[in-house]
């Protein structure tokens, strides 16, 4: 009996009998041959039937085959270039197809273009498309690759609430529910406080799962539920945290580059862009980004790039700003000493400078803007306190977070970075809600 | 400068001087003489410090340091094996302490027995004893062992949403939240429909994140948020289902018997239980479980126990039934074949017997019960219509389900494992919510 083997193995069984389960892609008629692209989940790749080594009817039931169409097939493979598919350059020559079931005709995401709304309405369909495939296959990867690297780095991992009571930072983008008898809980907007708590069991954590924001944003970097890893590290200060960063970011590209790489190029990436990403990575201060901002708007005299441009010392970074500062560099831009003013509350101040904090974020090139937030956290319980006053947050609440400045506070830093925008970028696609299977916007909760 | 070590790393630092970052847990004074156990997140390590080596003044120092206090303690490491700790076996000579906080002296945990209320409002600093220590990090290992399964047998790893619409198995037992102008979200029981949808593009997918379940169940197996583990197949039926869960089970136990051991050790846990967790385990039918019930309520004389073994073919089991039948064998048991109507809607009937389906349970050993629940699914569209209607679910949200029994429909199975319950099994502990870092019950949803 020929093995059953995944067509992403095929290369190792050139000249072999094999067998592949999988769905009808594609189908090309030419007289007494079909081609048949099948798709597996691992890969696709041509079967071609031949009239004269098949039963009539067979041969009549494949001629009209529906896309989709489930099939078991059990033929030789065979080395050829031309073949296409992922991998592609080899084929089976069909010596038996089983029909598992002969799909209904009418495919909604049948091989035409259609509008995003009805690709959405069809989710579970539309991830069947070689490129809906090729970045949820790289989204995989990056998860594995952010799991190894801390796996391997002496953190543990600790998995934060997501039901929480009373908000850390406003309720207003919180989504709520009604919790037995204790009031309200809210969906975590990050594991951060509890990360805090858990590095002074575990000296290296990090929690990696969902989160949630009830933002009413529609842009194209904003889901109202993605995925973020968020490391915290005990006895580690800005500096450190930055290498670490650097290392972190490398190692998922790299891991990326290797396992996917039929896929990138199956859509359409710029490789040689990630190749370029290796530690260190460019660091500049807020202080001189606000200074090179300034000198592109004096630089142009475009009155619509100025308007984008325009910005001034204090301020956060939008879009635009993203953009022109990340286009000086090949590779990530770490920009550190945010002002405190439009950073969290917990950040610990610049030494002398308390109007800036010991923040930083990670602007992917490419336009591709932040995909990490980080900082050092503040240490000192007094200020901790005189912060949650001055944001007029419930010292109640925060009661068990200051704990953690009583007993055996030490410097600690950590930072979030998200999934969807991660992998974004490094399929190099536009929008990041083709970077989660089920992508939620304020819009949209189905299927 | 002696270089920063973490404790697990002490064994290969024999004779080397370190510096280990981390905090006071315990302090014994002996005349000239200060023990100070020093945990730093891998692990617990005994630092002595002798009067004649230090300044008398941070000599003072020491001796009245409170618990919880932050030291960098830099010295020779020194095999003893006498020397407390985990691993233990070594000590630190102190040559040098820079006390990075003297903690306040009212730590709320000191090392007294506390009340399972009161450890659990303090559950940040709970779990900074050694034994919910190892407990959390033989979860970390388990989660680790899971992911590395999957990943090495071809799986891909597909994040399922946990905001959803309509709900698939009546709304009681959910959590429900306001969703913009969509209504309401409901928080996800379970990724299977959509990992349903997910095979048929990946072959082979599992979903891991939390889980909400807002059922008013009291017992020591029931939390509102837990982690459960999802893998869904195509072309897999019930017997490739069942080897695949043997494989699996017996993959995280070597694990954690592999890199765990301390932390076992440190728990009491009979390592030997454990130990003998290799394929292939014992499968018993439901119809056979209902007749060695029936038996071993025939063999007793006990009328408590007659009571509580008392079943008829048709319930479901309980946890007196689930002792019962695992108390026979000393691996997980796999119960097939359990009647249709305690089961979901989903199932695959078992051929030429409609009440019965191609559902299986693995009960752990030593009492603990259900861990997994998993099946062969339904692939026929009119069947699984029927099932719906009978069930008076509406048709219309389970339109997109009903696709994937059009649109090429394979033979698929799958199941969902629960991480706390697997945890509390390995561990040997007795309630699953000191399996998870921030447990949630029905009265508590705090810190």
């Amino acid at each position: 009996m020929a093995s059953i083997i995944r067509v992403d193995q095929i290369a190792a069984c050139e000249g072999q009998e094999v067998t592949v389960q999988g769905w009808v892609y594609n189908r090309t008629d030419k007289g007494k041959l079909v081609f048949l692209l099948v798709r597996d989940g691992s890969g696709f790749v041509q079967c071609v039937a031949f009239k004269g080594d098949l039963d009539a009817a067979l041969f009549d039931r494949l001629v009209r085959l529906p896309q989709e169409s489930s099939v078991i097939v059990t033929g030789p493979v065979r080395a050829d270039k031309r073949a296409p598919g992922v991998p592609g350059g080899y084929e089976i020559g069909v010596k038996q197809i089983e029909i598992v079931q002969e799909a209904a005709d009418d495919y909604p995401m049948a091989l035409k273009e259609h509008g995003v709304d009805f690709a959405l309405d069809h989710r579970h369909l539309w991830i069947r498309m070689p490129s809906q495939w090729a970045i949820l296959r790289i989204r995989s990867t990056v998860i594995a690759a952010i799991r190894e690297w801390f796996d391997t780095h002496g953190f543990i991992n600790m998995d934060t609430p997501i039901l929480t009571p009373a908000a850390c930072e406003g309720t207003t983008t919180l989504f709520e529910t009604p919790y037995f008898d204790e009031g309200l809980a809210y969906l975590a907007q990050s594991g951060q406080l509890y990360n805090e708590a858990d590095i002074m069991a575990f000296g290296k954590v990090y929690c990696f799962g969902p989160t949630f924001r009830a933002e009413k944003s529609k842009t194209r970097r904003h889901l109202t539920e993605f995925w973020m890893v968020e490391p915290e590290i005990a006895f580690c200060d800005l500096d450190q945290l930055m290498e670490i960063e650097e290392q972190f970011v490398t190692h998922i590209v790299k891991r990326v580059l290797r396992e996917r790489l039929p896929e990138l190029k199956s859509l359409g990436r710029d490789i040689t862009r990630l190749e370029k990403i290796e530690p260190p990575f460019p660091r500049i201060s807020y202080d001189d980004a606000a200074k090179i901002l300034q000198e592109a708007y004096d630089a142009t005299d475009d009155p619509e790039k100025k308007e984008l441009l325009k910005f001034e010392w204090g301020m956060d970074f939008g879009a635009p700003h993203e953009t022109e500062l990340t286009s000086r560099f090949d590779k990530p831009l770490l920009v550190y000493g945010y002002p405190t003013a439009v950073k969290a509350f917990y950040m610990e101040p610049w030494p002398g400078r308390p109007e800036v904090c010991k923040s930083v974020d990670l602007l992917a090139p490419e336009g591709y803007g932040e995909i990490i937030g980080g900082s050092e956290r503040m240490s000192s319980h007094d200020l901790l306190l005189q912060r949650l006053h001055e944001h007029q947050l419930p010292e109640e609440a925060f009661k068990w977070y200051l704990d953690l400045r009583k007993y055996g506070s030490v410097p600690h830093s950590g930072f979030g970075m998200g999934v969807e925008r991660t992998v974004a970028w490094l399929c190099g696609i536009e929008h990041i809600r083709e970077a989660i299977a089920y992508p939620r916007t304020i819009k949209r909760v189905y299927p």
